[in-house]
């Protein structure tokens, strides 16, 4: 009895040294990242030098050639590119015009084609607009009526919806599957209402996707501003026409990378942590938020651990992703790789919310007491405004290794900002806050410090 | 025993159906205001309409009937002004030049005369610089190296401090007393590295305060990349000479009011939950996160109890406080008349920590049991991502109806951007972001609804 009470107590006290010892650690963590984090300098020159980088295009490559030495810089152990070849997509000249000025005159409203989208070769289609609400709204509608016609989805962003990812789930498959469905009927185009909770006229763009089935018709997305006067229009006036005019299209494939750097583990090397974000962004705004920050935070991770010569235990490995905008071949060919390699993964961790105030972490794929392991971790996080363990949440590029059956984590910013930004013209530099950013970078180094002293 | 045992389960199952039926109504709020809210329609307009308001200004005058329309349409059963007399401070015109330009050439840097201050009466003070990092420095030097000077106090924001509103009350007395301390030794003004956490070169106004006896010398606010090179300056050169000009004074008190709006309790009317922001701001930018939003949500948590047909059982008064910036005249006023007219005050809650994402409430001023029982509410405003109960804090406003022994509360919105912007020119309606905003008056109708329900 008593050598069981000693004992308990003695196991007791050791984790209470241990969780100690951990917070001292997190504190040191916090610290260097708030006073000599460099991931908010980083972000500018990302940003401000190079901009926005879609798959393919000349920024991308000068994306990767940047990523390298910033990880390097770091104090990476090792950094790598690894060959992935990526869709192209060409946005060119695009103009919708809308017969919402004063006295029903034809304006250019500001709108961006989706992405992967193909436009009108160059030429003029006008057509009259029809609108619905919802596919329900649709299903209703016979060919007749749809024939030749642009379809305006005026699907709304659920705004009385706390979490914006659950809105952005919700609100998405407008976006993704409506040319294919307005096709089916004949309709010669679609407008959608951009995916957006945006207070504003941005336009949002982002990824669409045409079934092997139907024609594959232009989608054009509209600020949220120019969707309710069309609106307006659709419900007051007999007929409202649209000429809409674009370039876009796909344009094969082209080589590219992602981006590696890791610290070798000091005890259990061939265990392997990855985490990180993606380094490509859509062809607007500077991809600051989406996923510049993700990248800055996951570089950050390596110059911090160095900087307060911290070894892990397990190798934790920077991933920079190729691709995840339209295509994800960048998480893909990382998964594949690790496949072949046969590298034991023990967890994989993405940072592609924004570069907001952390407010925790999503687990996905995770058996009960691997999730208990890391909900029990939470108290070491409150002190940095971090308490939300209990989302079910991963990320893209890392669903790839979700498939071998590694858990999955997902650093969750406060989400009321992010998809005002999203996809836009304003997804800029100025719009991240330097101590939320680091913030982030702080809650993702303490997670991949836990992790690799730890394992799962 | 099996009776004792019903009773308890009876006990327990009304309290859950208790919980239950809150948490729908807090469901009922949170969608009402972020689908129908009409704060940050109202912020715009106080903003970009009124602007800034500095108490006995012709715009704070006009913010006054501002806010008793907006009560008004709010649907308040009654709406009234409460008169107070409060101190009128005038800025006039200012420049500092330091010796920062091109070969060591005087330019004018961003600047701002901090709040209360005396200025040079329009006449040119050129003095050489001699820099302290904090009080303890300062303490070290004799009267004739300080005598006849501008002192720099290089003071820096904590910018590792998780808690900003902790790095604030840290480095606020820099603001507060240097002016005195630096006049005990002869000096002729003050410089201040701005109570700031600006990645940026903005300066921040504040209150300052002068000692009955010293003399009254000018303190000037500088942003942090201009008190870099100043701090460099000081370190690599024998001499720094600034050059002062400014107008700033005292001009005796004007008349003004607090606006004031209730719905009277529909069973304890007698009983009064009192909760508002301040309505006066700095005489700069647009008084946007401080404090427009406190003001704008607090009008909505009348708008939204009326329109969702909730009555409150206690009272309910919505107070715009006047001169919080620099007096509290407004707040004195307002406790001084609940004193005299011998009101039940039952809580104080106090919004002025900016309009971003709600994240906790602070308790100050409460016997265990009263605090106890806020934070049993915890879990219904975790949805909401409102976790943080911990916290002392109330608010500048309500603070003398907690000398009276009033139990306060304060909103917590996260608080990793206010002291960005906090009493600056760039404390502008675009930096509020309208769904932070409206989650704010989520967490406060919330709060009020539940105190006017169960009392404390």
């Amino acid at each position: 009895m008593k050598k069981t009470f000693l004992l308990a107590a003695a196991t007791l006290f050791s984790a209470y040294v241990q969780a100690a010892s951990d917070s001292l650690t997190i504190h040191r963590i916090s610290d260097d990242i708030m006073l000599n984090g460099t991931c908010y300098n980083s972000l500018r020159t990302l940003c401000k030098t190079i901009g926005h980088r879609i798959s393919g295009s000349p920024q991308a490559a000068k994306a990767v050639i940047w990523g390298q030495k910033a990880m390097e810089d770091a104090g990476a152990d090792r950094v790598w590119l690894q060959a992935v070849d990526v869709p192209k997509w060409v946005r060119g000249k695009e103009s919708l015009k809308l017969p919402l000025g004063p006295n029903n005159s034809f304006i250019s409203v500001p709108m961006l084609s989706l992405g992967n989208s193909e436009g009108t070769k160059g030429k003029v289609l006008k057509a009259d607009i029809i609108m619905v609400n919802n596919f329900d709204e649709f299903k209703n509608l016979t060919e007749a009526e749809v024939q030749g016609k642009i379809v305006f989805f005026n699907y709304r962003f659920r705004q009385d919806w706390v979490n914006t990812f659950a809105g952005y789930g919700d609100a998405v498959k407008y976006r993704w599957a409506s040319p294919s469905i307005a096709a089916a009927k004949s309709a010669a185009g679609v407008i959608i209402r951009s995916i957006s909770t945006g207070a504003d006229d941005v336009p949002h763009t982002g990824s669409m996707h045409y079934s092997d089935t139907t024609k594959k018709i232009p989608e054009v997305a509209i600020g949220n501003q120019t969707a309710d006067k069309l609106e307006e229009a659709c419900h007051s006036r007999k007929e409202v026409t649209a000429v809409l005019q674009s370039e876009c299209h796909m344009d094969g494939t082209a080589p590219s990378y992602n981006v590696i750097g890791e610290i070798k583990g000091s005890e259990h090397p061939e265990e392997i942590v990855v985490f990180g974000g993606h380094l490509d962004s859509w062809d607007v705004g500077e991809g600051a938020h989406d996923d510049g920050a993700g990248c800055v935070q996951s570089i950050e991770v390596i110059r911090t651990l160095k900087a307060l010569g911290i070894h892990p235990k397990r190798t934790i490995r920077a991933v920079l992703f190729m691709n995840e905008e339209n295509g994800t071949r960048g998480g893909a060919a990382y998964a594949d790789s690790a496949l072949k390699n046969k590298e034991k993964t023990i967890l994989a961790l993405e940072t592609d919310a924004g570069g907001f105030s952390p407010r925790g972490f999503g687990t996905e794929g995770m058996k009960p007491n691997q999730k208990m392991k890391i909900q029990g971790y939470a108290p070491l996080f409150l002190p940095y405004g971090i308490y939300d363990f209990s989302k079910d949440e991963g990320g893209a590029d890392i669903s790839f290794l979700g498939k071998q059956g590694v858990p999955m984590m997902g650093l969750l910013p406060d989400p009321q900002r992010y998809f005002d930004y999203h996809h836009t013209n304003a997804d800029v530099f100025e719009q991240v806050n330097h101590r939320e950013l680091k913030l982030g970078a702080v809650a993702m180094t303490s997670m991949v410090y836990l992790i690799s002293e730890y394992g799962l």
